[in-house]
């Protein structure tokens, strides 16, 4: 062996460390206090980043300071700030203060936390905190909890453990293929709902066909009656229905289904219920925003993204579950070399699923939770609320603009609609425009969706720094920019 | 609306966060400092910290002191500490210090990267780094690199995509059940393999039948004769192989299987090879080991873990793949609200995977190929290496212990067998007490696994800070606590 003292072989020294790490503290502190002047959205072109960087890795180490110096000259130009408070696309989110620090601690402890014994502290924080939260959402104490990484993860394991349930087909052990005493199984959901919903069944072996899309209303809500007939077609059919999705907040508009009605047909039809409301069950924090739950206590599983609007930093997805041991039974298998002598008297949450790595990341949820208590979250989201419909508002008083579904959450669906355009093929090509052209300022991020036919912008507003302020700046810019495209000259240009 | 200026709404303040960013950035460095003279495990029993936690979230929030307060107090004592020097079960690993310092930056940007668009700076990163460490394993220029949480998400992609393959059969479609055209599907692995390949089976809704566990030789390698074998009767049962998986270091023994001869059949038989170098395969960054990835250039998939044993925090899986095209025909499917301009033109990763949600976890990749360098982290790999066969050697030379398997990597299968014991059982049970008394010691933490009817002890190299004393400490206790269990007295109490 070489002598320890040769050439270096452990960590970067603690001064070293020290120093760097004070360095990325203010770092952040800036990042954080900048976010609000910088442009959200990066001009870079495809290829820019890359371009910058070595085509091969260093050969030998280089020094923190090149690395920082790369992060703002090379990476800081090529990110869209999700932190932003003018992000408004998809779901606006948040890695909050507290989530950050614990991030931290987090990495530097490095845990797996597979087994109880692995990090007894981790479980039991996860066992603890999972039960604040499912304290605060006002849902039932047989709801038994885990972290996931990700909701398609929660919904995959959900739509698992209801294929689990069926329990003469045995599917654990033989699986569905080549096996003529294996019916063609039917899952249902929504066509507003999530598209982790088609990947899992990609992914379970069940096949895209195996998913029954079910119409919705004019609010986007999956029609109950819709999904009786589809049950009992499908039936007819030689199908075994086995699983419903509903969902609080589809990914579009924000919907949200019919979910006691929705329970009643499964306790009829016994199938198993999940709910997806990674999104929008975090506003159930909000007293008066409770009722959007009101069901969810039927569901067999439920899942919610701390990390989506409960100010915890990616990723953090929370798994219910009043069926634990179905879950168990799809998933668990110990190897020799993870059996402990506690196994009988502890949760090991690998046993749960797929993953058997599992980063620390109750340690989060305990930070944010603690640091803004359930009162402090709860008038954080109310706000986002309050800011949705105070934008609702201008939307449906503006003759220019028409707003085109309900707003239940913080997330606007609306569009351009200026006197005398009634052609929706010109109707979609203005505000396709008119997105390009409000993202193209950078100042803000907005996406969109399509209803029906119609080509619909979203303003989601989910990030703890966004003001009215923000709001107003996002309306001016839309206004504007319609402005400019419809002048004379514009709109002729939109007919391009 | 309330007036903002009213309650607080906003993230914690700048000049908190710089203050408890500074209190966290030295509880860290001390935490690196201690961590040499603390014990790597916790005495708590089961409910100990969760007693400690109340039962209800915090109606208002707490300051960060408190927090701080209880980490130290409640969570310290409950935790396994995976980044300590005599972390020696199952895979030793590390969240060095560069990779901290980036996942602090990656919360404090909390994107998601799933889309081009959404951050193009992590995707183009990624695309950068993976083409770095491919590099440094030596693999071919056609493998291209995605990626994602852990192996075993890696490993049901493989899988997944050695499925989508079977293109006659649709099954991304039309799935696998009630389809009399569909035959039983079947997949190899060794006996050794990771338990992610059964999961993974089960997810996939092939069912556990559906693996077939092939035979090793005493070198717990796959023999490659038992495959062919076992494929031959396969298809004369009526079965259609599709995959094998090969293993560079498996979880038990570290042991490598024959890939060559291995992609020799599966080229021959049209079998997808995928190779499971979640551990071993960072080995391969050291010159003279180079050759631990022989035949993996034919293979066409590839995990391997930088979390494991590249010093790179939890959780960062990188699965390598020559058909991402295979793999994005499985999973491609873009919702409207996620299109974007750059479509054409851009990877979108979230195309390629089950999961939506993608961390920024590149950066921490980046900011440890670049700290250490490629030298650097050869040599500390090489380091571990050299302390395992040190350690081997004592094993061997020692007439109480014996070796139990070949030691290629940086983990050594042993266990006591002092003369003139002769009982298999006796043996077992003789070891068993060992190791639950070296880690009583909690001064090391070592694992077990079985091979054959042996109960075997594993010792595994693999943290930054392990040095030739933390070798010699975990030895000496071995010694200690095997005379205690073997003096008059002593052995007689093992046979109660």
């Amino acid at each position: 062996m070489e002598p320890e003292s040769a050439p270096p072989f452990g960590d970067m020294p603690a001064d070293e460390f020290r120093t760097y790490g004070l360095a990325f503290v203010d770092w952040i502190v800036r990042y954080f206090d900048e976010i609000n002047s910088i442009p959200v959205l990066s001009e870079v072109r495809p290829g820019d980043i890359r371009n910058q960087l070595p085509k091969a890795p260093p050969a030998s180490g280089e020094g923190m300071e090149a690395i920082l110096a790369d992060l703002n000259r090379v990476i800081m130009p090529g990110m869209t700030h999700w932190n932003h408070p003018n992000f408004h696309a998809y779901f606006s989110i948040t890695g909050s203060a507290p989530g950050v620090l614990a991030e931290m601690v987090s990495a530097a402890f490095n845990v797996n936390c597979m087994l109880w014994k692995t990090c007894p502290a981790a479980t039991e924080l996860e066992q603890t905190t999972l039960d604040w939260l499912r304290q605060m959402l006002g849902l039932p104490e047989d709801f038994w909890g885990i972290i996931y990484d990700t909701a398609s993860i929660s919904t995959m394991h959900a739509i698992a453990a209801a294929r689990e349930q069926l329990t003469d087909l045995n599917i654990r052990e033989q699986g569905l293929a080549g096996r003529p005493e294996v019916p063609r199984l039917r899952i249902y959901a929504s066509e507003q709902a999530h598209s982790s919903v088609d990947k899992s069944v990609i992914a379970l072996g069940l096949g895209l066909n195996a998913l029954r899309k079910i119409p919705v209303d004019e609010k986007f809500q999956m029609r109950p009656e819709a999904l009786t007939k589809a049950i009992a077609e499908d039936r007819k059919g030689g199908w075994r229905p086995f699983c419903a999705v509903a969902t609080v907040g589809t990914t579009s508009t924000t919907s949200i289904d019919p979910v006691a009605e929705i329970a009643d047909i499964c306790a009829r039809e016994d199938l198993w219920l999940h709910v997806d409301a990674a999104y929008g069950g975090s506003a159930a924090v909000v007293p008066e925003m409770r009722h959007v739950l009101d069901g969810c206590e039927r569901a067999d599983s439920l899942v919610v993204n701390p990390h989506k609007w409960l100010f915890v930093p990616v990723d953090l997805s929370v798994f219910y579950t009043r069926k634990p041991d179905v879950l168990k039974r799809a998933f668990s298998l110990v190897p020799e070399y993870l059996k402990t002598q506690e196994d009988g008297e502890v949760e090991n949450y690998m046993d749960y699923g797929l993953q058997l790595g599992r980063r620390f990341r109750a340690l989060k949820l305990w930070f944010v939770l603690r640091y803004f208590g359930v009162e402090g979250i709860a008038r954080r989201i109310r706000r986002h609320i309050e800011l949705a419909q105070a934008f609702a508002g201008w939307v449906d008083e503006d003759s220019d603009f028409e707003r085109m579904a309900p707003t239940p959450f913080s997330t606007i669906c609306f569009r351009a609609h200026p006197a005398g355009w009634a052609d929706e093929d010109e109707l979609n090509r203005l505000n396709e425009k008119l997105l390009a052209q409000v993202n193209a300022t950078r100042e803000v991020f907005m996406s969109h969706t399509k209803l029906g036919e119609s080509y619909v912008l979203r303003l989601a507003i989910g990030n703890i720094r966004t003001e009215a302020r923000h709001i107003e700046k996002a309306w001016k810019i839309l206004k504007d920019k319609l402005s400019e495209l419809c002048k004379p000259g514009g709109k002729h240009d939109t007919r391009n």
